[in-house]
């Protein structure tokens, strides 16, 4: 069965996006430890993100660099932090938070439900600093 | 003042390495999370790791790449995690951590303090697996 992500890049569900191109994707996690918490993920499904081939692996990283700097512009914060850690959806994904402390980082905390209208808002104040 | 990672690269303070070239090194954390918690680290002393320029950056995740695969052969884990949140040591690095449940990557968790002799056993141990 396809993967949340793989559901997502399809379009049968639904997404804040962030920004796409031919192998990668970003659009904003629906319960985010933070708002402006993006998830980037490659469009091909490897559960693992070691295990992706040295193209993509490298190529995910370098989308992201293209995507922190705008969440940075967007939510105000002292750095974009970055997480990996892939125990729940077996698609590699990456996550970029807007931290303000190491709390922000904590995938212990309580996580947000924002409503689909604040996660339209923060896409578009993202994308505008593409 | 160099950073405390820069004393460690060159030489001033010790470390439990794991890997070197001329542009990164890869030494066990001292204060791990979990036993075969790893900083990856840039030798250029820049402090964060969206202002690496691009090639720096590449080979930061390329050269994390090489040591992950050595660290869960080393420590029985689900996946090796990954963070970067840099509000602490303003000096570029990557965190990689052996993980089982989420909690293992939670950067509030009381850390370890392992003893040298314990530290110096597992980065043998992951050397070993490169």
């Amino acid at each position: 069965m396809a993967s949340i992500f793989s559901r997502i890049i399809s379009g049968e569900l639904p997404s804040h996006k962030i920004a796409e191109d031919d192998q990668f994707i970003a659009f904003l996690d629906i319960t985010p430890l933070v708002p402006g918490h993006t998830l980037v993920v490659p469009k091909i499904e490897v559960d693992y993100i070691f295990g992706l081939d040295t193209d993509t692996y490298s190529g995910l990283w370098s989308f992201a660099r293209t995507i922190a700097p705008a969440i940075q512009r967007a939510i105000p914060c002292k750095r974009v932090g970055i997480a990996v850690i892939g125990l729940e959806v077996l698609h590699t994904h990456v996550h970029l938070v807007p931290l303000q402390t190491v709390s922000d980082i904590n995938f212990e905390r309580i996580k947000m439900h924002p409503g689909h209208e604040e996660l339209a808002a923060i896409a578009e104040r993202i994308r505008k600093e593409l």
